[in-house]
């Protein structure tokens, strides 16, 4: 089967050089024509393209940071409007851009159209696991969600898991805050129940650890959910990795070229160690109230103590107290 | 200042031992009497209490499952009810639990009550970033939330942050999914403009990648929101721990006992490229249309267009279609 695809070249950080780069690595899984839309001179700055790669041209480009609608009345001539209007024509049979996500969004809804029945599209993404990845969605196209909204991400991210991914029979769970079913917020429950009665494999509730545990096919949750979670999700894999590095080099300047991993992995345990933290505090009432994880260690409990008699002394409560009759008397 | 705490000795998946181990643990530490609260026998076979140690008899427990509401009404001889009753009776200042924290947390709000002017008490956790640990506030307490709940957790977590972690004039962020203002849902555009008008530090919007970078002391959200981001993290560092420990065994089994660190790193970091996955798809729509990260390298774009080619042989858009309109029939 041929497939051709249509490239908003301008899109991206780096563009267009890391999207012409990116055409040029594909290689031999090329499966035909790749059109280009974008600015011929920049794109030619490049380097010679591939045979059955064009240049479809474009007079503008939308920036990363201007606001969707705006560049959707405006830009009409953009390189990612010119991207979506080959698959609208019939030249291509996909599209994909790397700039403006709210930009690209609206173009593909305006140019492209809804799927009869679907409310609103959603963006679905892999996020890493114990196992193979899993799909969460919407990611960020959907910040206030009806419960019917989240009905359809999940049929979506289902087609998606099996078409793409090759799951057979997906398991879908809804992200929540606790495994037992009633547990959620209005939205949640709302939609546990419409889930229920679709011929979907729904699991039913997962937590925010499922997501990464490989249990789960298809995690459904509003797009303002998804996208603080994605965002935390690579923010925080980036902390973890820095944290090594740095301990990598002071190992290896410490121990010289001898066997160091085992010492790394433990100097980087001890650095993102939950339990040296001690409890949660819960702020609000007359008193105060250090909140543990079940799992804590003597140690953890320790510093729980500590942060205790931290609290007790510096007169957390009064202070509460004080300052937040000050913002109401404002 | 002599400071006497109230555990609920029972509560946590590894209770009394860890509890009482964690008093010992503390050692030196030690600020005045601590209170046991919970089963004597049960506390007595984790072998003698230092001095100044006490047990306080609860005659029940509260499951770690069981839901809070019926705890509250069943229960008020449990470990946690007579720990939270010793704040209430001025024998404690504070009061610490690792057991089922909903009950924990409706036992502190009936027995030691509401703060006047907090409409929720909210629970506050402490985050991993590149710096200094920052507050997450709510986690939990509460699922929904009105915009006005949102600017009492940022009042209390910044006494929080300046009381617990000594930091002068802390940094409050409103978590969100871009920086700019006016990009949120409802209830953050909402809670945006009353925490303008308060004295706080408030540097405005936040996204989920600045949790783990340092630069804001507090980061307020929903207590869904920050339930799911919580669990996410632990899950998610337990991955790539997990991932951690093999590949140095791999690396061992190897090199022998060569230097393997930067070897571990680089196998590391392949295993959880996010360029590996390619794009993510926005679905929905009437064609394939493939968002990419505005940071895509080459290899990314070249992994979302073979996404694109499988989305497009796979027929996803045609099968989302006859799967959506088959449940909205049903």
């Amino acid at each position: 089967m041929e497939i051709t695809v249509a490239l908003d070249a301008m899109g991206g950080d780096h563009s267009p050089e890391s999207i012409v780069e990116g055409v040029r690595t594909l290689g031999e899984d090329r499966r035909g024509p790749i059109l280009l839309a974008g600015q011929g001179e920049a794109i030619e700055r490049c380097g010679p393209l591939p045979a059955g790669v064009e240049v479809v041209p474009a007079a503008t480009v939308v920036d990363m940071h201007e606001p969707p609608s705006a560049a959707l009345r405006r830009k009409p001539d953009s390189s990612v409007a010119v991207a979506a209007g080959l698959v609208r024509q019939g030249r291509a049979q996909a599209v994909i851009s790397a700039g403006n996500t709210g930009a690209f969004m609206a173009f593909c809804v305006k140019t492209l159209g809804r799927l009869k029945g679907i409310q609103r599209p959603a963006i679905a993404t892999l996020m890493p696991t114990h196992k193979e990845p899993c799909i969460l969605i919407d990611v960020g196209a959907n910040v206030d969600c009806r419960p019917d909204f989240l009905q359809d991400f999940a049929i979506m991210g289902k087609v998606y898991a099996e078409k793409v991914l090759g799951r057979p029979s997906p398991r879908v769970g809804l992200l929540n805050i606790g495994g037992e079913a009633g547990k959620g917020n209005e939205l949640t429950n709302a939609a546990s129940v419409l889930l229920e009665s679709t011929p979907l494999h729904f699991i039913g509730n997962v937590e925010g650890r499922d997501i990464s545990s490989g249990d789960v096919d298809v995690v459904v949750c509003d797009g303002f959910v998804g996208n603080v979670i994605l965002k935390y999700g690579e923010g925080l894999a980036e902390m973890i990795f820095d944290f090594l590095k740095e301990i990598i080099a002071q190992v290896k300047a410490e121990q010289g070229s001898g066997n160091a991993s085992s010492e790394v992995f433990k100097k980087l345990m001890n650095s993102t160690d939950y339990a040296e933290y001690g409890g949660a505090p819960l702020l609000g009432v007359g008193g105060a109230s250090i909140v543990c994880h079940g799992k804590s260690s003597p140690k953890a409990i320790a510093n729980a103590i500590r942060v205790a008699y931290r609290f007790v002394e510096q007169g957390v409560t009064e202070t509460i107290s004080r300052e937040v009759s000050a913002v109401h008397h404002e």
